[in-house]
């Protein structure tokens, strides 16, 4: 990281937290060159840079302000839909997926982080001791069994967030996706009912369809998550099979549950004797200093299989994920062998490696401060460029804003323009059973915040303006 | 490898080839060591090992001779069965696949060659060498399309073996098993007919049984490979949705279609518009100088999907397999998209870095040398060992042999017997959707031969007669 950049980031940290409040007057080049002990220039590219990014703006002849604009107001949760829903999206999502191979594309619609952000070559080293230490024997024998180290660190951090998790219901899989799959397909019978969120992963919605499974859709309130009293009202009316929700930093709204909410939901669960696949690839991405706990660390009856991998957060393409299964662990260890057999045995050993030694907890820091960094730019330039009626999370983790735009706005529309024009998106209703949300799309901040991106949002800005 | 166990695999293949004929006395051991210019207690050892193996025997006071006693005779292929048949073999191959997990086991149930026969350590140094060399953009795209370095070279192989194949029809797997699993997934719906061969590897049996398909048993024959003219007229009179056989060095016989049954296969497959699962994981491991064509370099309409992958012949536990999907090959994509995403990243660029560098066919002719005459000791001590009316095959290549033994055996109380004896095997049974085979057994000769591996099957053929 360039010094300017290094500086600019410092700034932006004081307006991020209020101490450069809105409208304040930022220091001159000269009064700042000389307070921070940094050359004029580092200062002059600074301000650039925050200009760009939409923090400060300069006033004729006056100097640099904290920009006054007001953050876009939150969006409002979907209404609920009465009942439950054939899925039939996964040709729609290809056709979003499709667009993000272009590595020439802003990829606002991509799925995954930038991989700079990722320790790639302290991996790559954790690699090479692991595969040096690795006994023929073992490189058969984990195929069935899974990583020995590698499950002893999993179930390490699962103790730290408060659930004592016997090894035994552990079972490593391909990225946290497969562990979902495999959950589901255990718990359900083609034709079921699965309660799912509204907003959803667009996965989830491609699984269901994939096992001709029925959706009951349950609104998402954008801050405060899943709304409890319309699940209760479902599962006492509809025989549903299957719970699949997101409880910390959904994708794509980011809303989390409380602990009080993810207790009751665990009482409802327990009382209809309905599992959860839990779906929580973010956990790890919260901003503040607390992580959410999971909805399986008040789970006394197996009922939540709890999925996750480090895909999103350390090893994007190594393809390792897990999945605490709870009472359906042998069952599921049982599918995966018939399907895959077992994740990559050398990627499984790289990664219990840099568990134990490569600085895990230190890169995670470094990591969610990025992310936090680059939200605070997206939402700037988007309260710079985007109409006036557009709404907008504010998660408290991960890199994910989901926005919803002027009635008038058509999302499929708004992703054919800006592919046209080199920008990807995710368009709302990829995360809809029932094609809804046609006015809202997902905005991956997940990389370094650029001027190209604040070219992108102000030409997003121009289509958007065009409707 | 030592000198002596160069030398006792020297006269072992004079043995094999015939040079050195059934009944013929060995140079002494004083002549032996002049004439092949190695110490006498080398000649000792080795002439030990072969005494060991089975292939000489000592007669007193006069010296070596290699043993007299004959090969056991082939099996005779099974009958047909007459209708299709709901599959429900899993838990048995589930209660026989976790008898190996128990690294003290004489290992003949397994169903991988030794990993001390890979060339683990090079394929490390291709690891480090392309963590080194793959982009941090690369590990992201990866993930969609594969390792394009792999593609290409596995595309080369393909070439080599008269298949031009167009590098989109190639859909990178974990591992064969994902191959076939997705493969058979896109062609069929539940309740649908699949041709299967009798008997078959008990994972075609498992994912039929996931599927719920219904499986069409076509016998096949030891050597000749599976029955055709009972394949058409089964096409004839019955709906079949899909056939997945093996063509060559078919598991659990070892047998293969020679070039003219492969093409006739295809016609069959043209005329009736039926697409073929082509399971050719083995096809590397052939004895001789010529490898086995597959049915998929006679196909001309894209019916063939061929699956394999790099587990039984490189690199176990890295889970890296392919299907060559012909028309099918979106499809798959798109289903692998939605069930695992991609398999490891590294672990692709591991491999397709060795195949340029790794120097993979000299390994190959390792490997098969290896297994061959594995191949020679097993057979040459279960003549020694196994009771009259024992019928066994001798494939051309792969290291598993299929023993047919007397009526009165039962292959799961011989199984159980033996497991308590510390050596697994793989029962007849689990080959078979219709549980039959009840009086057969697959071994596996992908171990190094050794004084223990002598031992067990001692131990075997007294259970044997004790039947």
């Amino acid at each position: 990281m360039k010094r300017y950049e290094k500086f600019a980031d410092e700034i932006a940290e004081l307006i991020h937290t209020g101490v450069l409040a809105a409208g304040a007057k930022l220091p001159s080049v000269r009064h700042a060159s000389r307070t921070y002990g940094v050359s004029p220039s580092t200062v002059f590219q600074a301000y650039y840079l925050l200009e760009d990014r939409g923090l400060i703006q300069a006033r004729a002849r006056s100097g640099y302000y904290v920009r006054e604009q007001g953050p876009l107001p939150m969006p409002e949760p979907g209404p609920p839909s009465a009942q439950a829903t054939e899925v039939g999206v996964s040709e729609l999502v290809f056709s979003v997926l499709g667009s993000l191979k272009d590595p020439h594309t802003v990829p606002f619609g991509s799925a995954f982080p930038s991989p700079d952000l990722f320790p790639l070559p302290r991996l790559a080293r954790s690699m090479a001791h692991a595969l040096r230490h690795l006994s023929p024997h073992e490189v058969i024998a984990d195929m069935t069994a899974g990583n020995a180290d590698l499950r002893r660190q999993i179930a390490l951090r699962y103790m730290v967030h408060g659930v004592m998790l016997p090894l035994e219901e552990l079972v490593i899989t391909n990225g946290a996706l497969e562990a979902l799959n495999l959950a589901l397909q255990c718990v359900t019978q083609p034709g079921d009912l699965v309660a799912i969120e509204s907003p959803t992963f667009y996965a989830c919605l491609q699984v269901l369809e994939r096992l001709q499974l029925k959706a009951v859709e349950i609104p998402v309130h954008p801050r405060t998550g899943i709304d409890l009293d319309q699940l209760a009202e479902r599962l006492e009316r509809m025989p549903i099979r299957a719970c699949w929700f997101m409880s910390s930093l959904q994708n794509p709204l980011g809303a989390s549950l409380d602990d009080d909410k993810k207790r009751a939901l665990c009482q409802l669960l327990k009382r209809h004797q309905v599992p959860l696949i839990e779906d929580d690839v973010y956990a790890e991405l919260y901003y503040g200093n607390q992580p959410p706990r999971p909805v399986k660390s008040f789970d006394d009856e197996g009922l939540v299989l709890h999925c996750s991998s480090f895909s999103k957060c350390l090893a994007p393409g190594y393809r390792v994920g897990w999945v605490a299964a709870g009472r359906y662990a042998e069952r599921i260890a049982k599918l995966k062998l018939m399907t895959t057999l077992s994740p990559s045995v050398p990627a499984q050993a790289a990664i219990a490696d840099y568990l134990q030694h490569g600085g895990y907890d230190r890169h995670l820091r470094r990591l969610r401060h990025a992310l936090e960094t680059q939200q605070g730019a997206m939402l700037a330039s988007a309260a710079r460029h985007f109409p006036a009626g557009t709404r907008v999370t504010q998660p408290t983790g991960g890199y994910f804003l989901w926005f919803e735009f002027p009635e008038q706005v058509d999302a499929l529309v708004l992703f054919k323009l800006a592919l046209a024009q080199g920008i990807s998106l995710a368009p709302g209703p990829i995360f809809s059973a029932s094609q809804g949300f046609g006015h809202c799309a997902r905005l991956n901040h997940g990389h370094p915040w650029s001027a190209a991106h604040e070219r992108a949002m102000d030409v997003l800005g121009r289509i958007l303006h065009s409707f």
